[in-house]
């Protein structure tokens, strides 16, 4: 790939560096990159450098060393993730040291071949270990998740193109979707943030107690959080101006953990533990997951939403247009990050501080906790959002999969 | 490199984690290792699991992400090392529960183009914050250090080369250096660790109070510290066995902090925060070096051993026979871990633990502490080694640079 690709590659960390984590002088950058994504990981160094980072510390995450574990660890190395790295970190997000970037380019089905109980196990033992540090950046410092294609991933989304086909092919869509084709990517996001925060505004002032989906098998009634907050864009924290997801077309809010009633047909396959589930639908009871079937990886997810109390109750219900610039892309990324900024969506386990009010008493608000925090697609092109007051006048809020507010 | 070099990198690995490390079950290994060196990490973690670990914390470092710190970083970056990461590792080493394993691969010559006052800088904050994992570890636990040619490292130590021709050069020493061109590598370092079994046990029935070493310009009268232990080949910790260094030639013991004088010629260049030093000279009065000159790098290294109290003085003496496997490569490697094991030599800092009766009390026998640990050449085919013992009857020890003990 040549001097274009390299300029893009370049404008894209600088984007993540500047904009995404605005890492600020005297800040530790702390990033995990796959292996296969080395070069933007150098250039991510250098501008956090540039922008008067007092450190990097780079993790690299690769596929060949995480399948080791469950290829040739014992059960109780299976079962062991250590908690001690995790909570060194934790330590310094919470004093706004350490910025983090997630770089983010996931083999979508590398564990696909392995045993459900093993990477269940795993998967538990993974999430208990992080989740101090997942709690204390979300919380404490600024943040941002930003993608790198991968051959091992392209080749999941473009099966039928030869391998630097479909990494380039991949390449051209994580540009395109975070706007780094666009001569001014951060005047391009800060036009499409205004639009995101007029949505959030309008939803904010109508303080709606439930959203109502409907359509294509799903008929589902979310409660939302007392004194839920309606976020999307850039965020607040400490001062700093930030971007936790880039790309990101979603405004988002809190569920009451325990007022979800009813049917969700997930409309696109996720990505769990490093396995492809497909035709995974729910059914909730006063927000609690009662049946969970999937056509593919249903022990899995099964086990994954059972992990623990809050897991398989609802942490996020987010809005997402059907006509979304990743949505436009027609394709299946396999990938939390773009799959969720083209379809509307809910996600199972924790829930995030962000959204709601910082005076409110979280756990009597209906604030969910958990472990795991996982995202599933329920939009499509039939879908009606509908929000329900206090008093239960009906408020269209989306139509055919747009918004109508 | 087809299958022949697939097998042997193999070996190395097997070789690194069995009998350099020594994994036990349920320990964690964390290892380092550079970008270049990914597919011999890949193996190394596979032998770790199948050994039964029950984690692999791999640590990658890239030359160009350490490089990007140098030119791109603020005064402050400069000066600044996380400790934290350090002392959380630490801990976990003194409680016995991490091995750790170096797979060394430096570039020598990465930061030559560098200020110097910058790598000085840079290399003393590096120091200060790895100190408290340094200790830990060469006290508490179990661990190895194995090379890994690069091409970096190849390009440096064979310019003349081809880069493919440089790096296949360069393998090929590092294996026949570490035994994994024998049929059973551990079964030739069990033999050769019987011969440095046998040197140290002549020495320590000694009990030397001063070595003194002459020739080639060296004048030098090195006082052992009191209650010193002569060490070399594996080692014992927490009832494991384990040989810290692969390739390992050396018998080395414990100066006495206060006990050196007169004058040492370095005949290899050393490589020193990055920076190539050649040409060195010290002179030593009660202990201290008090004038240091260099041809190349004098700034550095002169920054270097000046960088704590202990820095200026002795930590360890190390005696290795002139003829030694890695001596007969006639390879210049710019790497501590081959060049130490071709001379005699002499390291600046902080001195082991493993080098004084566990008994003793370690400040009065003059063991030296410090942040640093720099080993320096002094060997060559004309070197005289004499034991003086407390009465002051001299022993030969060490003549034409082979031992004659």
């Amino acid at each position: 790939m040549g001097t274009e690709f390299q300029e893009k590659l370049a404008k894209l960390a600088k984007l993540a560096v500047r904009f995404g984590v605005n890492v600020q002088p005297g800040q530790i950058l702390y990033f995990t990159a796959p292996t296969a994504g080395l070069e933007l990981a150098r250039l991510i160094t250098e501008e956090a450098y540039k922008a008067g980072a007092d450190h990097v510390l780079p993790v690299f995450i690769d596929d060949a060393i995480t399948l080791a574990k469950y290829q040739h660890g014992t059960d109780d190395a299976i079962g062991y993730a250590p908690a001690f790295m995790a909570e060194a970190l934790a330590e310094q997000a919470k004093t706004g040291k350490l910025a983090r970037l997630g770089i983010y380019g996931d083999t979508p089905s590398l564990l696909a071949a392995q045993p459900p109980e093993k990477v269940s196990k795993a998967a538990a033992a993974n999430a208990t270990a992080s989740r101090p540090l997942m709690v204390a950046i979300t919380t404490s410092t600024n943040w941002n998740i930003v993608a790198c294609a991968t051959p091992a991933w392209a080749a999941e989304v473009f099966p039928d193109l030869a391998p630097d086909q479909a990494l380039a092919r991949l390449w051209d869509l994580v540009f395109k979707a975070s706007r780094i084709d666009e001569d001014d990517p951060v005047a391009a996001w800060e036009r499409d943030f205004a639009e995101l925060t007029r949505r959030k505004t309008v939803l904010n002032a109508q303080r709606f107690s439930e959203l109502h989906f409907q359509g294509g098998g799903t008929d589902l009634t979310i409660g939302l959080a007392d004194d839920h907050i309606w976020a999307g864009g850039a965020e607040v924290m400490n001062d700093l101006r930030y971007a936790p997801n880039l790309p990101t077309e979603e405004v988002f809010s809190m569920p009451h953990r325990e007022r979800v009633n009813g049917r969700a047909v997930f409309t696109k396959p996720a990505v769990i533990a490093g396995t492809r589930v497909e035709g995974l639908v729910v059914e909730f009871k006063d927000g609690k997951a009662v049946s969970i079937t999937a056509e593919k990886g249903e022990a899995v997810v099964r086990d994954y939403f059972t992990s623990d109390e809050g897991a398989s109750r609802l942490g996020e219900v987010a809005l997402v247009s059907n006509s979304s610039p990743v949505a436009q892309t027609d394709t299946l990324f396999l990938n939390t990050l773009f799959d969720e900024n083209a379809a509307c969506h809910i996600a199972f386990g924790q829930a995030y501080s962000i959204n709601i009010d910082p005076s409110a008493d979280k756990d009597a608000s209906g604030m969910n906790t958990s472990k795991i925090h996982m995202d599933c697609m329920i939009g499509h092109g039939e879908l009606q959002v509908t929000g329900i007051t206090a008093d239960g006048a009906r408020v269209p809020v989306m139509e055919n999969g747009e918004f109508v507010i």
